[in-house]
């Protein structure tokens, strides 16, 4: 961070993940969202993230490359107790220093593994090693420190790769010190504002004709659209170092919110599942499912919601027609003239659920998940939902989605709990 | 590939990942993990793996890096036909080629257009654009083609960044020119073997004391460890180009096994509910369950298996006390007396459910999510799991669970899926 004051650059960062899992499947990296969200609000710009397996020459590599680069190097993971973990090698290697145990990291890790009623064992005593001139970052959460050092005017932080061990440091320790390092510099960029919009029921294609021309060239905000099974994600971020005055900002936000609001369900970090949550406490309403192709999902995605235990009475998951008419009361005779998959079953499906059990909103699907069900008339991803209310109002919605199984499932969710917060939005009570 | 025969050298892979959205959150990158899978299967190992966001100088810094320390380059991602996607543009820049409209690209898409009733718009017949002397891969699944190119030496492969059609394109065009161009050059290294093993109810850190020593130096198989809620991943990877005999593959493999088969539910790609699922479809057995703190999670895990309607039969989601009495017939003096949270109750909620479905065996969990609902006695993470099976056996099982509410809820739905699949290993019929 000793580069010239004069001109405002942008601090640019790059990420190091280490991890031989991280590259042979069973894991991807989400430490890296984490870090790029929290650098963001200084204005740190996380323009490259690398990955390496816990190979040492490979990670001196990858450190030389980002030295060149990135102003900022944030790297996880290679700090445990094992033979394999090697970061700490690898960046005395690369920055050229000793390595020798270091008095408070030693005493820090003691303390803590005395707590859990241990003492510390040889792969321990490793992670007290910290490179000559770094200065230690505590680990509030587990044993192995973390440090930072100066190289070539990067400045180099290794932290564990254990995720909440990692979010600790850096709320605690790094985004401070680096607030207060950028501020002693005169570096201190306007922080990256970034505003999400998440939509359901609308396609890429037709967002992103909609929203086409919106944006002018000068404003200096990148524009991003992201499909998933649960809809398009829209989100507006800006340059860093750029001059995009507030009212600039509020408008173009104003201007999507107005293009897309028929599809918008959430802005910010929420999900549907708060969201509806969110409208269900509101009005007090409880609700209770009755699930067939989603198997559960609904329920699943509900109760991810501390405090759900307050709305979310009960599911009946009915895979069977057996358990559709037995568990809902839905007429054996309404599945034979319609088929299991049906508006009208939907229908009977969500009614059933609410009178039996006495809540004020009835929620239900029914659909071929596939691939396995189609019939010449129904094919899969074909999927009703139907919602049912105490207040005597019934309504259903065709679906047809494409995908594989996991795919139409997580739609049919997401269609059920959208008709729900639709429902609770324009709704009685 | 252009390099010396005489010594065998391993074939060095780097991924490059391009997209702000993989930097700037909202998604983690999902197609390296099948990437490196499939060239493991030639025997080429991926060392590197760079994200990017949709920056033309930065892809062009990735590129230069990537081309200096690795002999195949696999890049996904910024071929669409928005403006922001500019990985051809990159390409050429870094490799000093010139973008020309290609016939069969172009020719390929308005004929994959035309099947969908549409015909190329601006943004497509970008698409078409290829570097000069590169070779076209086509894509059987969307509209964008890839292409590959030969530069410094280095074989480099641009793909588009939407899974399925990464996929495809992989595997159709991809691997098997890869193989035939090692197999020309004389460069045919061993597959990279690797052989996966899923345990359950065994921490990290017994794991890692059960296997010490057992894997000699002299090998050269590499050992991971990989703990998430659903347990603990143990990996045996061999070194590329390493001569580890068949034989001591085999022998290293069965001593794994032989160390923790108290504790492994799979081996390979398969999940625990798969594993379920197919010991379930062994015996003829049904299933029916009864959830309380996982909400619907084990029903919707399950009921990602294909043709798991043949099994599960119904899931009640019995999240109030009321439910749990009204749909399974657990007595309400058994929950004042013990709690709704105990064994107890875990057990009349599985007999319930498989009594009043007609099933021959019902699973059921109650437990504290969190983060509220805990008291004095039962703290956050104290769940029961129960089974009951109509030859009138009833198993419990008290489990203490460490984490949030979403690990604490996938942590009880393997418990209870575990239950499950050891007692119909050991179990009746």
């Amino acid at each position: 961070m000793g580069r010239a004051r004069s001109l405002p650059q942008p601090v640019i960062a790059e990420i190091i993940a280490v991890g031989s899992e991280l590259l042979l499947g069973g894991r991807t990296d989400s430490n890296s969202l984490f870090i790029t969200d929290e650098l963001s609000t200084l204005g740190i710009e996380v323009r490259f993230k690398s990955v390496v397996g816990d190979d040492r020459a490979d990670i001196v590599r990858a450190l030389k490359t980002a030295v060149a680069r990135a102003e900022i190097i944030v790297m996880t993971g290679g700090l445990g107790p094992t033979v394999d973990d090697c970061t700490r090698e690898a960046i005395a290697d690369a920055a050229g220093r000793k390595l020798g145990r270091r008095k408070e990291a030693f005493e820090a890790m003691q303390k803590r593994l005395a707590q859990w009623g241990r003492s510390p064992n040889k792969g321990q005593l490793r992670q007290a090693l910290i490179p000559t001139g770094a200065t230690v970052v505590p680990n509030p959460v587990g044993s192995a420190p973390g440090f930072w050092l100066s190289w070539r005017g990067t400045l180099l932080i290794s932290l564990p790769g254990v995720p909440a061990e990692m979010a600790a440091m850096m709320r605690e320790s790094v985004v401070p010190a680096l607030a207060s390092r950028l501020k002693e510099r005169g570096r201190t960029p306007q922080p990256i504002r970034r505003q999400v919009f998440h939509t359901w029921g609308i396609s890429e294609a037709d967002v992103d004709a909609k929203l086409q021309g919106l944006i002018p060239k000068k404003a200096s905000v990148d524009l991003g659209l992201l499909a998933s099974p649960l809809g398009v994600l829209v989100s507006l971020t800006t340059k860093p170092l750029n001059s995009t005055a507030a009212e600039t900002w509020a408008s173009l936000s104003e201007s999507v919110r107005a293009c897309l609001h028929e599809w918008i369900f959430a802005e910010g970090p929420e999900t549907m599942e708060e969201v509806v949550g969110r409208l269900l406490i509101k009005d007090k309403h409880t609700l209770a499912l009755a699930e067939s192709c989603t198997g559960g999902l609904i329920g699943h995605r509900l109760t991810q919601v501390p405090g759900s235990s307050a709305y979310v009475d009960r599911g009946i998951i009915c895979y069977s027609n057996h358990a559709k008419i037995d568990l809902l009361g839905v007429p054996a005779d309404l599945i034979e003239r319609h088929g299991a998959v049906s508006a009208e079953v939907a229908a009977a499906m969500a009614k059933g659920v609410r009178e039996r059990s006495g809540v004020s909103i009835g929620l239900s699907v029914t659909g071929i998940a596939g691939p396995g069900g189609a019939t010449a008339t129904k094919p899969v991803g074909l999927v009703y939902v139907g919602l049912n209310a105490d207040n005597g109002e019934t309504v259903t919605r065709e679906h047809r989605f494409h995908g594989d199984r996991s795919v139409i499932k997580q739609r049919s969710s997401q269609a059920a709990l959208d008709l729900l917060r639709r429902w609770l939005l324009n709704g009685c009570r």
